[in-house]
């Protein structure tokens, strides 16, 4: 399974060029978009949401990763192996937290060259042949690299603050529930939010912090869009009290 | 074929991990994306454009539906199938109408469970595991029901308000054409709007109403956004004059 | 292979509707969402990045092409074969830039009719059905017509005005940048801008042109958005100086 985690937008010809580009070093291989429309330029916040997202895949994926404003700029391109899954992309710390929570991992700087690279979409001439190759079981076509080169060791275990905000308004942290107690708080635009098992179980226009479905802190408005009814988007910072 | 018909959006995390479940549950099976923006939580809305769209659906395909404002709450998870196609989803109405208008119904509570179920991605966790297994031949993981309780008595056979805007603007309707003659004048936002034949039928600008491409009244501006230029939404009424 | 060119969007219901008509007529032939948000009714604007994208495609690629702002209308329904690759769609001045560009092209009016045609979904009543057909191999079932007659000689080989806006605010141009000189600068908006290799090789928020992945100009700001910031979208025209 090819897996597309980028900031391309489906719509666009960016996914799709990728898709062909996939479908014709890959035939067979399913190919399923993850996520199209990450925060632009904001690979920081990507990275949280891969290593959540990714721990639902099978073992043996293949993800295509790019959120990468330093596209034409002397910044690597890497493969990572992590507990069994592979990441293609950028060396800008999209990959980072993937590493860090991994059992065991391994990584390579890519040295393989296309016949023709674009200065503006190495997804579709660098990335997409390159997690081709290892969709169809060949080796990563680089040299080892040390995966603790992968980490930035500055970047902290659990983000608190906002990198996605989806269709109904719901704001998703970078922050795992795990170890947060249920009577906690969270601190957010001048409010106190508290804790909510499910949207059935607060009033409507209500808002609630719970974990979402991918075991991050997520807050949301039953039946409504915690987006604009709480003044917040991608970057705000919450404090966690209690 | 598995055929998608959600609220989840397209570009979010949520449509691709729901087809990473059905891909590792029911490999090699076609999905299709029909629906994905339907208006969140309005599962009226949706179960008119669902008996609309269906039609045109070969036989054995398995729809997964849901617009769920209920997922974490007691209603049940349900199985329906319809003239040789099935579906799967929350009972909440949504599949009310494929009931009411189908040759011959059967129906099922599911009472299957996963191994985890989040309290907000039944989606992914139930409905799509539930779909996978009627792509693959096997029986409904349930207790019959009665169609009638998945029916909603107390719902019109059709409904003379607007359920969805389309790209375009056009404004489709939950009112089916059929049975309506082509002299009769649509009343809405304060208009009196006419049949016309087609886009180009009518000046470029001009307001009128349609049998669309699905058999549904859809309102519409040649050239033009019905919704920006009349002002008209989700959710707004119309009448049916003579 | 067939790939998708179409003003549809990819959320609603029309692109879905397309899969499953292709699906059932061509079962186990993968499909690319090459484009579902061009600007809608801009055949013209279509024509010249479709000239520029289908090179990336492999030969024996089915694109089924739609923008057709004149559906139900007396407008020809065309097949186009230009450099080993097939084109379906309406005879709208949408597949004139194909035909132009290739070393050797074939051109039919489709003459087969569907059982059902709608007067408004010609997507998937009519060009699905004819693209399924090429796509197993059949021959385009039509009669021939000179490709001569799907080129609009008014239009200029190059179009210097933007068809596209990306998700990041990048503005697209129908012209390509082939034969244009990095020293040479473009007007638009009132503003005088500059060429640039690459996003990172200017500074944050500078705008400048730039050979896009597909060889066409393109203008950015770099990590900021060219539309907004600049004041310019689809339609705006501009002039290239020295």
């Amino acid at each position: 399974m090819l897996v597309l985690f980028t900031d391309f937008g489906l719509e666009g010809p960016y996914t799709g060029q990728m898709k062909a580009a996939l479908l014709g070093e890959a035939p067979g291989v399913p190919i399923v978009d993850l996520c199209a429309d990450l925060p632009p330029f904001d690979a920081q916040g990507a990275a949280y949401l891969l290593a959540a997202y990714q721990a639902y895949f099978p073992t043996g994926a293949v993800f295509v990763c790019v959120v990468d404003p330093g596209v034409g700029s002397a910044r690597d391109a890497v493969i990572v192996e992590a507990d069994g899954r592979h990441f293609v992309g950028p060396d800008n710390g999209l990959l980072a937290m993937v590493v860090r929570r991994a059992q065991s991992a391994s990584a390579w700087r890519i040295t393989w060259e296309p016949e023709h690279l674009s200065s503006s979409f190495h997804g579709r001439d660098l990335f997409a042949p390159v997690a081709a190759m290892l969709a169809r079981g060949e080796a990563p076509p680089g040299e080892p690299l040390s995966p603790d080169t992968i980490d930035r060791k500055d970047w902290p275990d659990e983000l608190a603050r906002i990198v996605y905000v989806d269709r109904y308004g719901n704001l998703v942290s970078g922050h795992r529930a795990a170890g947060i107690d249920q009577a906690q708080t969270i601190a957010a635009g001048g409010r106190t939010i508290a804790h909510g098992d499910t949207f059935s179980a607060v009033p409507a226009g209500a808002a609630f912090w719970y974990a979402n479905s991918n075991g991050l802190i997520e807050i949301a408005v039953n039946q409504g869009r915690a987006d604009t009814e709480l003044g917040l988007g991608v970057g705000a910072a919450f404090g966690i009290g209690s």
